[in-house]
């Protein structure tokens, strides 16, 4: 009865021996989607402005983040010189996400303007623009250059941009992805961060009632 | 990459030996809810019709009916004699729905009004409207006579109540509950048809873009 | 890291509003099996004593239970009364188990010797061993009369049969089902209990190490 | 009735739009343990020689191999600069697995021998030993140097080496891993390669009948 009122868990879990049907048939209250589902919903709607998150969204870049706490320790993402090398080559290192690979494939099949909007910290030079455009098969006349926003405590340095990018649709993994795009009355839809990632603690995705892509951990 | 976009499933089955990771994260593209999140939903609504189905949504009827078959045969459903025990007294081996139980005790809760709208045949008297009563601890002066529909082919005999009885929330477990959910421009909440129920068959919840219930099935 | 040791739960759940990938993954540390595996696992294996629970075993029997709360109240199972009805006749709207029909099929085809053995108090008369043969197919020369064992506190009644049977093969829902044929050491295979029954609590299937069938909760 | 037998699927999918309890609870005929469960399997076994495949085992190394292909092509296995580039720097950017330090640890608590046999091709030099020795804790007096046996077609390499050094537990994600354990008599634990592992096809894990590690993909 708990469970049905989104209480006490009945659950399918390691931490108990054996399991009963009510634990098998539990499912988190989430909104799951397809990307033909986002697609279909989308028939009739002109091009427009849409926006990805980068890291655990379209590439798994966690090679890059781990090897930077290795070598920068636990402040690594304050200090420039591990911005300078992960935003120049170490991606090469990055897994690119077939979700990425789809739902970008479906926004340039829809002609529609895609921008890559990261919290990663700007850096001297950069080389992520060029290595999306490449993987990702995005002509390199419809290729934006990637924006860095950086993080600054207390803001969410997302929701400006889609602000001003007029960008209704935006794609990313952690909470402050899908509360940029529902800060400007957007749609953000959660691609799931794959259980390898080393960016923790991870998000509860689809708590923010919004809808979730099914196999989008990889 | 043909699952993200609805096609090739990638699931964890008993058809095959063994499993890969993607099999276990692989979830129907589904709206799930809780109870809580649809009263939370409701919050600031005045009271309301609301609708119930009732055979495998708020009663596991089976016993019922496939002692019906037993005895009738494959048209028992268009014999008289098995409504009328249907309808009086068979209930006794109904087992109640917990989701039926929270369900009904919710919108009790929030002094909404309840109809029950059954496919049943009518038959010349009738129980299960004292039974639902007792049950599930409505009040007997909130208490609606159970509405019998019957099945009239290529029909859906629910839509003109739901129309008549302005009831713009209908819960149940067939395809044809949400169907006239939609067809009166109403929300169909659908309740999962337990695996043992001997009405096949099975309606894939969910598929029609409906809401589905967590933990519905018991 | 905790859940792999078998510690705190990582399980998808409907108690809170998200999920991560962890939890998607996370499954109960259980040995299920198939039909198919367990009679490849008795190929080579000549004809042999193999017994069975009866409730929520071969047949989804609570309709027939919840009356008899209804009727005679919590102490049903001491009233002959109750045993009197259920053994003889309330079985018409018992639900026939999926698993019971495939288990037997196969153990028929193997030429094996099958009993049926239920904690059932045993009562002046009873028709369920004729339920079980006409619903399950067993030709009458093959079928044993069923064991009606009772129940005595603090003693597991199934155990003395399965060593006198020789039985070291036995199928059932509860613990006591499992613990039977450890005890005699034999093979106890679990079955899963509907999560629409209402023999509560529902145990915990896999927790004695034993071997757990794949969809058998229908 | 089909998918009892081990044949056609009844599984959860997001192939279509909707899903049947059936679906909800069906699950693969795998033998699932925590490693709890092996721990408590080994209690009074004194100290005996272990096996750990590396790649997709204790060590998520598809960034390395990514590269890898990115650069050498194809045939990026066969050509000795990648192994050298491979075996003496890229883990750098490999993720250590939490099943992985799960194992080892309770390994070392039990005071077992721990080898590291994997099928990557030896190079002139490698670091891989040193950073499995640091990664996981292993003291440096009981670590032994990495086994690379490097593939030779219709050959299983592992199997020797397993025999050789007595390994009777050998853990591992690839279907190669299990055989060779199943070869020497001994016991083949898999571990789950990760949804994102670029090594494909992603192998059936469960499938040989191999006890499978909960939770193990990450
Ligand atoms: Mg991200
Ligand atoms: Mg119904
Ligand atoms: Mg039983
Ligand atoms: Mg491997």
């Amino acid at each position: 009865a708990a469970a049905l009122m989104g209480g006490v868990a009945q659950a399918e879990t390691s931490a108990t021996a054996g399991v009963t049907v009510a634990q098998l048939v539990e499912r988190a209250p989430i909104h799951w989607v397809s990307i033909a589902q986002i697609e279909k919903s989308l028939e009739g709607v002109p091009p427009m402005n849409v926006g990805f998150d980068i890291d655990d969204t379209v590439l798994y870049s966690s090679p890059g983040f781990y090897r930077g706490i290795q070598i920068y320790g636990n402040h690594f993402s304050s200090n420039p010189e591990f911005w300078q090398l992960m935003n120049n080559g170490w991606d090469a290192y990055s897994i690119p996400k077939e979700v990425g690979r789809e739902l970008i494939a479906m926004h340039l099949r829809r002609h529609d303007h895609i921008y890559f909007i990261t919290a990663r910290a700007a850096s001297q030079t950069e080389t992520v623009t060029n290595l999306l455009q490449k993987t990702f098969n995005i002509p390199a006349s419809e290729m934006h250059p990637v924006i860095f926003t950086g993080i600054r405590p207390g803001e969410n340095t997302k929701t400006p941009w889609l602000s001003k990018l007029n960008i209704k649709l935006y794609y990313g993994d952690a909470d402050s992805d899908i509360e940029a795009a529902q800060a400007v009355h957007g749609r953000g839809i959660r691609v799931l961060r794959a259980s390898n990632s080393t960016y923790v603690p991870h998000p509860q995705a689809g708590a923010l009632g919004e809808e979730v892509i099914v196999g989008s951990d990889h």
